[in-house]
């Protein structure tokens, strides 16, 4: 965020005051990061303020949300954190915040600037770092509590500084957290390494499904119904199968095929590839997306599916 | 390293001339890192200098390896990077250079202070960091080539700057290293996410022979020869494979057993806890290592391995 746009920002924190900070459906690292961040510091200020999401604080982010407590005020001012689009607010929070968010706090590039003040930085790796600089623009202390806040979302947002939009920004910042007193390690282990049960058998049954074709440029893997009926897995937890084809050595299109529980007749497919265009591959089936990841949905067989897909990525590599 | 330390290798590079840089064998990031920058950024500065080691460098370093060359000049000063004790120089440098090393620069706290001058910091994280400081105090320019050499060092020995001993200064030298131009998104793909197909396969299988006890408390897998030679992978991959055990939620003792291609009835074992003192199960089996990771051998099947392993672990969870 340019320096005047965030010296605007911190005015019109200084004069909040009772503030309701939203958080997007499904929360994540960041969104959660950010909101309890926000909320954690003004409250430090002495501005009362509290957190809202529709699905409530995940166990999984217990650490930093266990001790938080709802306080008791009229609300007068309405903060979003991470959240691009008020749909994405999810029910309840969209039919009761939509029309009436005060400020938008965002990374997003395709933010709807849908609040009466947008502050987004479309180039800033993660929303628990605008925070972070804000906070210290204003001067304001940050504790182990917020530092664990803001690590988790700059850590989650970047894959641990793993992926390509990792700014020197976001390393300093971690650095400073860090010194804060922030448990990266721990918070580390329970973002990136650790998994359910559930998760690593059903993983380990996806790959056993592993196909390859043109000289194993093209890898494929289906998570079908079964497998998640046999695991009792969450069918959240399996965004993160779709990296799997793409980080087997020499592939260049990794393509991930879910079942889905509603019509074993349907197959979401996810694509991911190193340098061909995901988008288009995805929109030859009404599908898109982005350069390297995209998605789109096939009909018939797992067998119909699969070979439906193979056969148009060849033309890719 | 003390500023002061620092100084005095400084002072001590600006002198050398004519030099042999050493990498320890089964050479990793961090060594080579170390050995590639350091010896670009000596050239950089019309020194004359070469590295060396007894493996040759890995083919996943070309990036950095790929256009280097010996220079041919008669050698004045070694100096060592990255190896603990002069037996890791492997054979041959270890039977030529153990006893003729003049500095030893390196960042374990086990290092032997074999060198004539010995520049040790146990604190530091990775000894690519030493590096970067060093080349900063010498007023060196990093180039793109001599930040990816760096940055690979930084990122294998922080585990992605996952691992607890990940300092600030680590993150602070990644900004940097950014800044200076080095590829650490492609980097961290080749270090971190791409396995081979071999690998991949054989941890599914490893994965599918995975018991539990005391409720989720201990895990166990086991690698087989059957699994290895299925997939002809190097036994040097296994190593990554005794992390599995202990990522799965709720286990506080992971423990992966290694079938011995020389002895079928004699099992490696790995113990990883999470807060148990892995050294003292170890111990039981006349293995040793640290709190919590430690390894010892047991005979027997399979069956008979896996049976004592668990029942020991038992007085540890």
């Amino acid at each position: 965020m340019t320096a005047d746009a965030l010296k605007r920002l911190a005015e019109r924190l200084e004069k909040a005051d009772n503030v309701t900070i939203l958080t997007h459906a499904r929360p994540d690292g960041d969104t959660t990061g950010s909101g309890l961040g926000l909320c954690y510091f003004l409250r430090s200020r002495g501005i009362k303020a509290n957190v809202k999401n529709s699905d409530g604080f995940p166990a999984m982010f217990g650490y930093i949300a266990g001790e938080y407590k709802d306080l008791d005020f009229g609300e007068k001012t309405v903060i979003s954190v991470d959240v691009a689009d008020p749909k994405l607010l999810g029910s309840p929070l969209e039919e009761e915040y939509a029309e009436r968010v005060d400020i938008c706090i965002d990374h997003h590039k395709s933010n709807k600037l849908f609040a009466k003040e947008n502050f987004v930085d479309g180039d800033c790796c993660a929303t628990c770092l605008i925070i972070f600089e804000l906070i210290k623009l204003m001067g304001g202390k940050i504790t182990p509590l917020i530092a664990d806040c803001l690590y988790t979302g700059i850590a989650t947002d970047t894959g641990c500084f793993m992926y390509e939009g990792t700014s020197p920004a976001a390393h300093r910042a971690a650095a400073e957290l860090k010194e804060a007193g922030c448990h990266a390690a721990a918070i580390n282990r329970d973002m990136f390494q650790t998994k359910s049960r559930g998760r690593l058998l059903a993983e380990q049954r996806a790959i056993g499904t592993m196909r390859f074709s043109e000289d194993g440029k093209i890898a494929m893997i289906a998570i079908t119904n079964a497998i998640i009926d046999e695991f009792s897995i969450d069918r959240a937890e399996l965004d993160a199968f779709a990296a799997i084809p793409l980080n087997v050595e020499g592939v260049k299109i990794g393509i991930t095929l879910k079942q889905q529980a509603d019509d074993p007749g349907l197959f979401k497919a996810s694509v991911r590839t190193v340098s061909a265009d995901a988008s288009k591959l995805a929109a030859r089936f009404g599908g898109g997306g982005h350069v390297r990841a995209a998605g789109c949905t096939v009909k018939g067989t797992l067998e119909e599916a699969a070979e439906q897909l193979m056969s148009a990525a060849k033309d890719f590599v």
